[in-house]
């Protein structure tokens, strides 16, 4: 490091809320992995080439009902024949900054060992891979392309700046993958363009930010929305959660309207 | 493989010219590499875990002036742990695939070994950095997180189905990145919006496609246009060159004008 850097001055923590504020949860690494990979088709393998040196390549992957990845390689591809070799392998999938900060956005790794299903598993994982890849249907086990099942012995959560925990195998398999992801963000859009007002009060009478000014939302999953709010104090990010997980994209307006009702309650 | 599979006919190949057609160089495997690597700034990074195995994982990138990639990682990440262990790493570069074929769009492997830099190395591998992904001017050698730099040993370069080469270190490091890439996507559907007229002139005179009906661009670069074209025996793929590498993307507009004006000549 040289001598003439300067360092910023660290950003002023955010206004803390002024009233309680309700509890507001939010979903698991578990979750978030496996919503991630459900949102995703296309991903980063890394491989061991012949030498044990690592290869990273781009697949395409489906996934299973717990969430294995199923890919679809062509033993002519450096990665196909590395797994022939040894099936240790890793795929990691993030989520699109667009022009955002490209490291503020969600990303999951898998690992495990790979193999080649066959029998009733190797129609599963075809029809999971080709309900992915539409394109892949002429390529999915015929000629020089195998179906590789990842079986997954860990997960790796990295949701942001600072945000990233770990996950148990057993926690990804069983979790959900968050239904109203493929919602949210037109959902975000609709209620910043057309109901600033709900969002407003959520925040002075939800997540204790009474001297609210206005507030906008920045994301929503199945358990809340995510709020950046205006004080006189300063900008807070806030979180106001649902009274109960939303089961279904269709139920994510009516929990939306709950909660805007239970803002207003006098 | 189950019996229940079919087959889909292998598609006709698409008619050929009719006539002698002018010679259309492409990118060598090197240049298109380098100019994927200087059009993207997030890539997957394959490192070695402690026992060996392969971890897949996101990194942002910039690229010094010979396109070893600079990654700016943290030591508390699993990647940065695992490269002050074993230096072997190799980044995969992708163009975004968007609404389309996720396999049919180019990407790259780079495979080598990381390094710390120090003193007039490191300050060009933090301007590289930086230049590439600006959120990083707080982050780049503050802290717990590093510089490193990819030495190239290896690159694998796959331009879509059927399309993939190997490229030379040495080559990678000597070609430049294509300079018209960057306007690339707006300079084809103006073509496509408002000069169809233009395209279907060079299709019947430079392409060979005498009995061309109607002629789009799917994508251009230094050396030429790729045409799709229209003719009473199918639809082909065509390619129409340059007199000469366009130098810079303001010279492309003058060099679409020459072959228009060249295909019109009588």
């Amino acid at each position: 490091m040289t001598a003439d850097h300067t360092i910023a001055e660290p950003p002023a923590p955010p206004p803390p809320p002024l009233a309680p504020f309700l509890p507001a949860p939010r979903r698991s690494a578990a979750e978030e992995a496996r919503t991630l990979v459900a949102a995703n088709r296309v991903g980063s393998l890394a491989t061991l080439s012949a030498d044990g040196a690592p290869w990273a390549s781009i697949v395409t992957y489906g996934a299973l009902g717990d969430g294995s990845p199923v890919l679809c390689v062509s033993t002519l591809a450096e990665h196909g024949r590395n797994l022939h070799r040894d099936t240790r392998a890793s795929l990691v999938v993030s989520a699109d900054a667009g022009d955002g900060d490209p490291l503020d956005v969600g990303r999951v790794t898998l690992a495990g060992r790979a193999f080649v299903p066959d029998g009733w598993e190797e129609d599963a994982a075809r029809a999971a891979h080709v309900a992915a890849v539409p394109q892949a249907a002429q390529l999915a086990g015929f000629g020089d392309f195998s179906l590789w099942i990842l079986r997954v012995d860990r997960v790796r959560w990295v949701g942001g700046y600072g945000r990233m925990q770990s996950a148990e195998a057993d926690a990804y398999a069983a979790a959900e993958p968050d239904p109203v992801e493929p919602v949210a963000t037109r959902a975000r859009d609709h209620l910043n363009d057309d109901h600033a007002d709900a969002l407003l009060a959520m925040a002075r009478a939800l997540a204790g930010y009474t001297d609210a000014t206005s507030a906008r939302c920045d994301g929503l999953d199945r358990y809340g929305l995510n709020l950046r709010v205006q004080t006189p104090r300063g900008e807070a990010p806030a979180r106001v959660g649902f009274g109960e997980p939303v089961a279904r994209a269709a139920d994510l307006r009516a929990a939306t309207v709950t909660l805007a009702r239970r803002a207003r309650r006098p």
